[in-house]
């Protein structure tokens, strides 16, 4: 077998062999198989694609590729969640300690953000002393005493997908569908779950932005889940507007707090109990949608759910009185209001605009070496739909001093109103099973 | 400027600016541009192409990567010719005498032969004695003096263009018309004549197996020419059967000096012709195509052609003896004929096959570091459309013990022989202006 035969019969349209594609990346991991043929396979699939058995051939050979989490000494039903990425997407904060109080054991391995998207990681660690980096044997311990745990990577998992991650952000070969579902899902595979909630963001803040796309997406890692063996759903939820208000580290963790509190903004509260529903579900643990959607508001009322949230910071490591006392948090010294320049209906919020200004205040990385400042960020006051006047304020920047005059004016151009009414954003679009 | 934006923007479809082929090509060239993005962006470039501006743009790059050849101390007209690559092959041997005995100027750097397809370098080499590597000025001073000469590269003409054929080879990025075109018209530029005759050799045997991606090629190669101000004409020849009889070294230059004595087969004998007419014309040497006939039969039958040959063996180190004696070449041990088993119109010749048997016998290279036979070969006596009987001979292996039982069967299967009468093969099959 040649690399070079088989990437011209990528290039020519034929489907490959389990074989061929094991030929490739263990040959690839090996240092066999050098980047340049592996980078014009990449871009062959980009062009001709993948089918169903060609995604899910790929997906098990990176899987095959790194150590698995063996979650089988946790009594119990083991869910794991996963997002495309997004602009204020904290909901991982939130829903795992709902479904955890509603006795489902989470045990999630998250990642850090980059570019315009914000990353769960880098969300935990704005609270004084949390630690993301714990031993396999904690990890397991946390899950099986408390049912949450939300870490870095314990192992070394998938690491010919980490390879093939890093060729293709530097070969324009990222945005593939059969790629990307490969990736996510050799990932979600690896971490061990039986049921697997997968959230496609949609719209100009997320990867995927028509809704087109994002159903071909979510339909093929649904498939690949299924396919080997585990039970997966896909939720399509939009993302053409910041989900909640906060945009950044420390501010979200504290909407996530005030969320847990029932006081959370309407749009990120309902796509927390729509996920933590289907999860349920999925699961078997509640028979139907109202019982589901009982047992969620139960363990919000009760504080349950708050407690979960609790004792995950405890076991690792944080200060848990930061749920009290938001003044725990490192605090920026400006906020800036950005004011409405015009009466009228919000028409559109340019979501990756709000990403990058966050970014640029530091809440984000705009390369891997970048340090996040915990306490930058955005609040979006205000909704797609919604009827504001001249001088209502739209958003507000936390600042530092890090090129504030920039983020401000992206910020500020990031709205768009209009004299006609505008249809409020549906928040979640499709269920994919 | 990032390489990996350019390589997305060509995913895209859109045209590259020469400024961004710059930047690639020039950072490829200076090792700042990795392999891995070269290589993802060649393969965007065979799904997505180049359009006439991006080619010409391309083969001004890497003609300006290296050297060119200076022909402006030479009095007279200059010309080049080029092959794209066949079976018995070798008609530059011819049409250079002839055309240097009417008076052009041909400079010629020629190269090897790899796979199935000969090169005019080993064919010379066969000629005991015969030097291809000639310094920059004996090379132009032997075409100041007798108006031929075929060698090697005599500098560092396109660089970038070696670098970036050497990865195609490993990419699957080979057949790629624009690809193609700047590889071809970058040497064809460096080597610095004003009028070029570009052989685009079509069927089984050939590069491009169809006449309508033989003619895309050809008009994409004559534009590129004419755009950088050198008159370039391309004249698509028959590639489905081998040209002449021999396919080998020794051998086919043995045909050559034949057809220099007005007896070599009557389909090369044509070909040459043809081109050599094509270049008088273009190079407005004959008036028109009954004068130009008329100069090249007269050259062919006063000896001054053959002298021409002799001449350049000379001044190169070889012996022009076996211009009468040809024991003087390397001489096969065993002559094998392939027989007919049946009788009726030969329907195909699977010409590929036929390079392939040559190269096993030793005539070839299967790799670049493999050693060339020079006695070794096949000649092919039958045509297509010609009617045999059992038992006629078809072919005759030239061999010295190397894989003659693997090669015999081969040959024997590139026949197809039908009760039909089939129309013989058309030699011209068009020319590109």
């Amino acid at each position: 077998m040649r690399a070079v035969d088989i990437i011209i019969k990528k290039r020519r349209g034929f489907q490959l062999t389990k074989e061929e594609i094991h030929f490739i990346i263990d040959g690839y991991v090996k240092g066999e198989i050098p980047d340049y043929q592996v980078s014009a396979l990449l871009m062959a699939i980009c062009f001709q694609g993948l089918n169903k058995e060609e995604q899910v051939n790929l997906t098990m050979e990176m899987l095959h590729s790194g150590e698995q989490i063996d979650l089988s000494s946790i009594q119990g039903v083991c869910v794991d969640k996963h997002s495309t990425g997004g602009v204020g997407d904290k909901t991982t904060l939130v829903i795992a300690p709902i479904i955890a109080a509603c006795g489902l054991k989470i045990a999630k391995m998250s990642g850090r953000g980059l570019g315009h998207t914000g990353g769960t990681l880098d969300k935990l660690e704005s609270i004084p002393g949390f630690q993301i980096a714990i031993s396999p044997q904690d990890f397991l311990k946390q899950v099986q005493e408390i049912g949450i745990a939300v870490v870095g990577q314990t192992a070394n998992i998938t690491p010919a997908d980490k390879k093939l991650y890093a060729l293709r952000d530097v070969t324009g070969t990222i945005d593939s569908i059969g790629l990307i579902a490969g990736s996510v899902m050799s990932k979600k595979l690896a971490s061990g779950a039986h049921s697997i909630l997968l959230d496609v963001k949609v719209g100009d803040g997320a990867f995927m932005q028509t809704l087109k796309d994002a159903r071909i997406l979510a339909r093929a890692m649904v498939d690949i889940g299924n396919s080997c063996g585990r039970k997966t759903v896909a939720m399509l939820t939009d993302m053409d507007q910041p989900l909640g208000e906060a945009v950044g580290n420390s501010i979200e963790v504290i909407e996530v707090i005030e969320t847990l509190k029932g006081r959370g903004p309407k749009d990120f509260t309902a796509l927390c109990r729509e996920i933590c529903t289907e999860m349920l579900l999925m699961t078997n643990f509640a028979k139907n949608k109202t019982e589901a959607k009982q047992m969620i508001t139960r363990v919000l009322q009760d504080g349950s759910a708050m407690e979960k949230l609790r004792q995950m910071i405890i076991y690792q490591g944080g200060n848990p009185e930061v749920i009290n006392n938001y003044q725990l948090f490192a605090q920026a010294k400006h906020i800036i209001k950005v004011k409405s320049k015009e009466s009228g209906y919000i028409k559109k919020i340019r979501t990756h605009s709000i990403g990058d200004a966050a970014m640029i205040l530091g809440a984000g990385r705009k390369t891997k070496d970048d340090i996040i400042d915990p306490s930058v960020g955005i609040k979006v006051i205000v909704k797609v739909g919604q009827l504001v006047e001249k001088g209502d304020t739209l958003a507000e920047l936390y600042a530092n001093g890090k090129e504030e005059a920039r983020a401000l004016e992206i910020t500020e151009q990031a709205f768009e109103i209009t004299d006609e009414i505008v249809n409020k954003n549906k928040i979640v679009l499709d269920i994919i099973k």
